[in-house]
């Protein structure tokens, strides 16, 4: 028996963070005209974010069978960190082949199924799915669909620009942030995947920060205010919402006013 | 006769940057909850631009009477730019509050009308709605709803990411550009309004860019490689569109290999 094709197309649309009205009609038709859509089964602290997926789906397709459900493989958290997710992203990949081939055995003959993932925020944004991608071999075609990131969902809550005035602002992650403190050339920042606090590592004077966790979610949390004064309360929150909820996801953006503060300590 | 009572409530809603399905399932319920719904009417060459907001609010209200177009006012560019784009910004909070009160006389009694603007992307990202409405006296509650950005339109039409992993990205201007040259710190750079061509302030030795212009609409225009082979083409299709099309609104991402390239020269 011929070896069932490979994904013949691959549909990375963004579905917004946490909200399932973020969703786009862009989306919306992109997941209609899939043949598959796979749905990865993670650990059980994020089962909200499958379920999300699911809602998702069920609102756009109805009951239809073309949810594949497939376990994300797990990273080898020991040994080299670079190693260690080029691995995990090469099995993803992998799973993403297998569990499109066991689905699509009757699809689309030799050209191979459209199989749609949706991912969280927006496919460009902090997100491995692109690059995952780029290992199939061969490599199927690949449609993004831009999706509401959650740096959106942030300063849409506080109703705040995320630049001012002609000014630049840089998005970076809690790791640079605390290892190089407040980066050059810029007044704003925007932080992401930040494992807790890496404000902790500035000069609080004169920053001001405009946090939010669960940002499009029921349980959604705002703090804003000067670093010095709220710092403190966003590490409590933080850490009590997460301990409550077995997870939590955080965003925030620090404007500093003047330039002699909020260099790294 | 009382006064009408002012704006009650501020909509400032995110329409993605050309495709009307770009519009979000929140952006089309808060669009539905509106009393009214401000059109500004800019000048002939943008019309298209006007044309995609009544097209999205007849695709998500119908035929109804909520729509009230307004003149937008004319900025007064003679003199100091600061001085002219703050009395611009009054005469719009002005021009909001009179198409309101005119349209929304009968509606709501003392409250106050619930007014809709439809923001061009995100209402956060290098747009002065938020700042404008912050002049409106009294201040309405204000509610912001998240668009897809160029950046995001452009991401996903070229299939790129817009940061490379783990690092920081900056978004900025053409004028900081061209005046600065590459900044600090970052790799990757977006550059937003740029009044054409500022990239030919950089070296552009070991620079790639990825350029779009028409996000999203029937004419959007893809551009990407290496700056200095695909750079001068850039600006002859940018003048050639401009030309054809009366107006051009175009954005690009540049990311530079290795650290001593990209120095303003
Ligand atoms: C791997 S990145 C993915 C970002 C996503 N692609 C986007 O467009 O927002 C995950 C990080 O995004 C942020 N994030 C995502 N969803 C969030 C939410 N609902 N609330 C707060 N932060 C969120 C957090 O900083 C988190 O560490
Ligand atoms: C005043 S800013 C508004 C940005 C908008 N709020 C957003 O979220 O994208 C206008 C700039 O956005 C970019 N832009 C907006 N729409 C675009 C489109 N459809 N295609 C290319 N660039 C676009 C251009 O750089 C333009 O100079």
């Amino acid at each position: 028996m011929a070896e069932a094709a490979a994904i013949g197309e691959l549909l990375l649309i963004g579905i917004g963070t946490g909200n399932p009205d973020h969703v786009t009609g862009e989306a919306a038709h992109a997941l209609r005209t899939a043949d598959l859509v796979l749905i990865p089964r993670k650990g059980a602290d994020k089962a909200d974010l499958a379920d999300l997926r699911r809602d998702i789906c069920g609102r756009i397709l109805g009951a239809d069978g073309r949810l594949v459900e497939f376990d994300l493989p797990v990273r080898d958290a020991s040994g080299d960190y670079l190693a260690g997710v080029d691995a995990w992203h090469d099995a993803i990949a992998a799973a993403w082949r297998a569990a499109a081939q066991r689905a699509g055995r009757a699809l689309r003959g030799g050209a191979g199924p459209r199989v749609a993932l949706l991912v969280w925020g927006d496919p460009s944004l902090y997100d491995s799915s692109l690059r995952i991608a780029r290992r199939l071999d061969p490599m199927p075609r690949i449609r993004v669909v831009p999706g509401i990131t959650a740096l959106q969902a942030l300063c849409a809550a506080h109703a705040i620009p995320f630049n001012t005035v002609g000014a630049p602002v840089m998005v970076t992650t809690g790791r640079r942030l605390r290892d190089r403190g407040w980066p050059e050339g810029v007044d704003r920042v925007a932080v992401m995947l930040d494992g807790g606090g890496a404000f902790q590592a500035l000069d609080p004077a004169g920053v001001e920060i405009w946090w939010g966790a669960y940002l499009g979610m029921d349980n959604q949390v705002l703090i804003q205010g000067p670093l010095g004064e709220v710092g403190a309360r966003i590490l409590s929150t933080r850490a009590e919402a997460r301990r409550a909820h077995g997870w939590i996801m955080d965003v925030y953006i620090l404007h500093r006013h003047g330039g002699d503060t909020g260099a790294a300590r």
